[in-house]
């Protein structure tokens, strides 16, 4: 039964390469985080789809209650500060008895620095 | 004395702020990889300042034999796959002494998968 869904959320892009390195980057999440999300979904923010809000409205309709967001983003610009937070709020309003979460965005993660320092020994 | 260098290559964004965080980045990676870069710089593909050809020239006039040029990008998109890849070819025919090498660029490291799990997990 699902109950608590992440969506991946990815800003979307021209090039399909990039668009199918976030499905596939949910599909392996969705195996490493099996034991705490029913499933991992990706959506984009432009672009490509599944959109957020339909990524938002599909997993209500599978009967999500839980619902974490989770911005795949770098830079802390309108996209993540403005964009994203006002299209959660919308669905939180029109699904009042789903809770709907954001993470923080990718970007700030501490942790970037050491995965940027091994790629960095890789060039 | 300047001999390595590198350069954590981001898009650039019209929040300053967003660029700022590139430029704390780059000045935590420069502590981090003393031992091996003697300077980590940032540098943008659009919008902000040094451009990624103005930090090639800044790092070759300060005497840098070896640079790496990293992209701080998610997506394998046209910014990744062509134009950053031609900005440093252009440079490496101007400097031909120099070395300027390409790292992967930070979407394709396997460890953020786990960075990603840590940061659903935070939501």
């Amino acid at each position: 039964m699902i109950h608590r869904i992440l969506i991946l959320a990815a800003h979307g892009s021209r090039a399909e390469q990039a668009n199918q390195e976030v499905v596939s980057l949910a599909a392996r999440l969705a195996l490493r985080l099996e034991s705490a999300f029913q499933g991992v979904r990706p959506a984009f923010l432009e672009i490509a789809a599944p959109s957020i809000p339909q990524a938002l409205d599909a997993a209500v309709s599978d009967g999500a209650t839980d619902i974490v967001v989770l911005p795949y983003f770098l830079a802390g610009g309108r996209h993540v500060t403005s964009d994203i937070p006002r299209l959660v709020a919308a669905k939180r309003r029109e699904h009042a008895g789903v809770q709907i979460r954001l993470a923080p965005y990718l970007g700030t993660a501490p942790e970037l620095e050491a995965v940027l320092a091994g790629l960095a020994g890789a060039a």
